[in-house]
């Protein structure tokens, strides 16, 4: 047995232990981690720091660095959100409905933690805290894979958060585990008998590698190719608002706008205006036939129609109505967050109805998409699978239901047969 | 572009539109379906008629011609049970919760289809009227592939279907799909690009050669090894109740019990008493070295513990408490149904939290373990999974949800930086 198996079956089995924790439990942990990162943040600096010098020294870019930072101020910010996660409601325990089958036979569905999560991470070291804690909070054992270039973070965050845990209560012993090297990825994504849930955190490549290597669940997206059609009927104003802020104001993440559609009865008054504010903005557009005879733009090819650029680039499309617009963003898009400007409430009614994605909008932003902006406290991740949890996922993510039916002796062979006794199926919750 | 590739993409699109309709048309199509069954019965009858011939030539076991046999008593059970479908609350369109974002900035999460679903099925021509409808219920496309052995009653079934269901609205066309060679379930394991969920009825056989051959989520669970774990503080008259029940009242199903757990304090006592009552009903058994010296029994081996039976063969083993209980259970359980009986609620409650099992159950037979007893309606399947459906699926099973952010211009950059605007984040539902 290697190493990656021995430690996803001692997840596993921490996983059954944690089933008996308290909510009052989960909670102290979430702060000894709290104390315990305070108490050892100048050790956990110094790691960062090592990781930093080398990673300059092998020529890493800027931004990369950036995100590889983590000092004494993310540490406070890590601290906070532990404590903001303690607050939370516990996501466990929670009863969802409750039937009586008959007299004295009665039926419950009530949360419980998933298992064991594996998580795979690129750079950006807070990550591992606050998703271990997400894990943790919900009960969960968790096995965490972060990026080489801040192993020695990773490694000083991993030490002080199994610790903090396990000095507690002996029952998170191997509840968090740190993977050191690359190739047990690879492992770790064959060990469907153990691992319930994958959740990567990284780039589309990251992510895309994972759903085709594994047979476990994967929890979020590679694509986010995110549409916002004006409709003939929208508020030009409010529509030139709502694009420039859903391509404008954070280019680089999921949420933003790729693909602009436009409807061909509004399009002369709209795209040249539209492309004007765009271009001041340093925006470089790709448009079809149409939008390129309206204003100065490169001509858009197929492949930008399923591009994402997650950089200040944007193709626009001419639409002759509403339908073509649903079709074009379920057969290009990628089920993420689209929107819809519209003064017509049947035609936005329609949109949200028909467009198959985790988040469809209606005169606002497709930046909106978010777990913290939805009021789901923490995020896990956005997802946009069919099954299980979809859009932005909070704590619930991190849960599935088990069945509890408490009886007096109930047989099922006195249900059956010609003197069966009827089920009352009494709903009492 | 092969045949099975162009019928999941006929079957994506059709799901898109499927989107769009009312409660009330896709009702309709359920009774239109009900009304063409009835019409053609004597059609189908005929094609089931020369299946059921051509099996019993081929010299196929008699329970499996049973299972195969298709008449008009299965027509009129297959149209209750339409007419019933239809009078079920939709599973679609419910707003699950409702957030105020801030002022005029509303969020509301609801259910809706999940979009395309396979369903791989052996034998029993009845799971085709049921499954299809159960989809078309719940918004959703699907296409069929049935055991050969059925093929003329599935070809008929899948014909009647499909016109009843398009000459109502044109919106259905390709929403059921039945394929018809076996080559073509490989095909269909591998368009996870269109299909969203793949269901298996059928032998624990097929559903574990599906699981092994797909990325795409299955909803299932191929073995069934329940298991009914006897306490020191248990009624031993209704321990001998309950497992009986458990094991006997119906063996070959996948909720009946495969392994009796018993106390070391209540063994001596209990095991030789219900020993005799299972040797009655002609039940072989299995201990382990303490129960053997118990009553007459095969010795079990390792093995014994892993497998389910299906028949009136049941392994015993004397644990000595409820922590070895719990851990048997996990171990070597599939996580489907597992009963305590006790008179102490705290063994209980902890056995409950602690066994990671879709159905947990106190003093009662495990045998309940099922959709309509659980007051579900109409089954979909059980699942064993950790994410999505879990234990006795319903309806629900087959939706999932998307956001609708309704907004009137509203943007990020508004909520971002020095003078942001604060989320309100006020739950109105």
């Amino acid at each position: 047995m290697d190493a990656v198996e021995t430690a996803a079956r001692n997840a596993k089995d921490a996983s059954y232990r944690l089933q008996s924790l308290t909510q009052a439990v989960r909670n102290e942990a979430l702060q000894e981690i709290a104390a315990a990162l305070q108490d050892h943040a100048d050790d956990i600096v110094k790691a960062n720091q090592a990781d930093v010098k080398e990673a300059e020294k092998a020529g890493l870019s800027k931004v990369l660095v950036k995100r590889l930072r983590y000092d004494h101020a993310k540490i406070k910010e890590s601290v906070d959100s532990l404590f903001s996660l303690v607050k939370q409601e516990d996501p466990i325990g929670k009863i969802v409905s409750r039937t009586e089958l008959d007299s004295g036979l009665v039926l419950e569905r009530v949360t419980c933690p998933i298992g064991v999560i594996g998580v795979i991470f690129e750079a950006r070291p807070e990550a591992l805290v606050q998703i271990s804690s997400l894990c943790l909070k919900s009960g969960n054992a968790v096995m965490l894979k972060g990026g080489s270039e801040a192993h020695r973070t990773n490694e000083a965050l991993a030490k002080v958060i199994v610790h903090a845990v396990t000095d507690l209560d002996e029952r998170f012993a191997s509840a968090v585990q740190l993977l050191s090297t690359r190739e047990e990825i690879n492992q770790l994504l064959a060990m469907d008998q153990f691992v319930d849930l994958i959740i990567p955190r990284g780039s589309n490549q990251l992510v895309r590698f994972i759903k085709e290597h594994t047979k476990i669940p994967v929890l979020g997206h590679a694509d986010g190719i995110c549409h916002t059609y004006v409709d003939e009927s929208a508020d030009l104003d409010m529509a030139m608002s709502v694009c420039f802020d859903a391509k404008v104001q954070y280019p680089a993440v999921c949420n933003a706008m790729e693909t602009l559609l436009v409807h061909e009865n509004v399009a002369l008054t709209f795209i040249p205006a539209m492309a004007e504010r765009f271009q001041q903005a340093g925006v470089e557009l790709r448009g079809d036939e149409g939008a390129c005879t309206m204003a100065e733009m490169k001509e858009a090819s197929e492949e930008d129609w399923s591009t994402e650029y997650n950089d200040l680039v944007l193709s626009i499309k001419i639409v002759s109505n509403l339908e073509e617009a649903v079709q074009h963003i379920n057969r290009y898009g990628s089920h993420h967050s689209d929107a819809i400007v519209a003064t017509d409430e049947r035609a936005a009614q329609r949109f949200m109805d028909e467009v198959d994605s985790s988040s469809v909008m209606w005169n606002c932003s497709t930046r909106f998409a978010d777990g913290f902006r939805y009021g789901l406290g923490a995020e896990v991740g956005i997802s946009t699978n069919k099954t299980h949890a979809r859009g932005p996922v909070g704590l619930e993510g991190l849960t599935i239901y088990k069945y509890r039916l408490r009886g007096s002796g109930h047989i099922v062979s006195d249900y059956v047969g010609e003197s069966a006794k009827q089920f009352t199926h009494r709903k009492l919750l």
